[in-house]
C-alpha cells in the first residue's frame, strides 16, 4: 500500500526528547539535512522509536511553504 | 529576522504547475530529495516563482509524521 | 512499518472530483460517517484511486479540533 | 453557524491526558473506530471536555491523507 | 457549543475566487488586517458564503508560526 | 525573501508559558484580536521570544477555516 502524501523523506533518528503528550524527533536525511518531527509520545512508545533508527519524515504537500 | 519554523530545506525549483487557486511547486533539495508544495496561485504570482529559482520548503514540525 | 499518525480510518470509495492540482476523495468509514479527503491529483493517480476501492483515510492527532 | 471543515464526527470521549501545554482527547465515533485529537490543554479547561461527554471530532478535508 | 480552536477571527468577506476543487476566501478583521483561507469549493456552496458575508476565520493553534 | 504564507499578522507578544517539547505563544495584533501559537519550545528559545516582543504570526492559508 502507498501514502497519498507526495513527500517522503529517509533517513536515521539522530535526536528524541520526550515530554507528556508529544515527543520531539529529529531525522537526519541524505545530503546532511535535519528533519525535525512533532509526533504524540504514544506513537513515539508504539513505533519503537529510538536513536539510531531507519525510518522515514513524512510530509502532506499542502503543509509546505516556499520561501523565495 | 527568524523563523519558529525548524525544516527549512534550501533547493531550486524543478517543477512547477498551476491551477485556478493552487499551484504546485517541486524543489530539489540537496542530496537530490524532492519535496513537494501546494500554496496558493497569489503567492507563486507575488514571489515570481519560476523553475530554476532558488528557494527554500518551510514545514512547520507539527506537519510532520514518521514512518517507522 | 507503521505511520505515526494516530488516526486511521478504513473505507471504501465512494466520490471522487478531480481539480487541476488538488482531488476531492470522499470515504465511507464504519459507521456510516463519510470522510472528506482533500489531496493533490498526482497522488490520486499514482495510487490509482478510484471509486469501490477499499483505502485508509490517515489524520495526524494535532490536526483534529474538538467542539464541545 | 456552520463551519467549513468537512469532518465532523460526534462521539464521546473515552480517553484524556493532560500535559503542561496540550492535551490529548480521545473520541469513540459511530461504528467503533477512536479518534485522538492533541489539542491545547487552555481549551480542553475552557470548554470544560471530561470522559463521558459528548463531543465533536473536526478535521479540515486538507488534512486528510489517503492509504490506498 | 464551542470549538477547541483558540483563534477566531470575526470579520467580513472582501474577496472570494473559486476553482474546481478549492475556493479562496479573503476575510478582513478588526484593526484592517485581511486573512485568506483556502477551504473546499463545496464548503463555500454549503454555507452560502458571498462576498460582504459576517464570517470568522478559524486557525488551530498548532497552524501558527512565530517570525521574530 | 519572502514566505508563501498568506497570512503575515503583526503585534506583540503578551502571553508565554513553556511546556516540555511544546511553548504556546500570544500575540495581541491589531483591533485588539489575540493569536495564540503553539510552537516547539526550540524555536522559542533560538529566536529568544519574550513577553513584549513585537513578532509576526504567520499562517498558511489552507489551514484556515471559515464559521459562516
Amino acid at each position: 500500500m502507498s501514502l497519498s502524501a507526495r513527500n517522503q523523506l529517509k533517513g536515521k533518528v539522530v535526536g528524541l526528547k520526550k515530554g507528556v503528550i508529544t515527543a520531539e524527533v529529529v531525522v537526519e536525511i541524505a545530503g546532511g539535512n535535519k528533519v525535525t518531527s512533532i509526533v504524540s509520545l504514544d506513537s513515539v512508545e508504539e513505533l519503537g522509536i529510538k536513536e539510531g533508527a531507519e525510518v522515514t519524515a513524512i510530509v502532506k504537500s499542502t503543509d509546505v511553504m516556499i520561501l523565495a
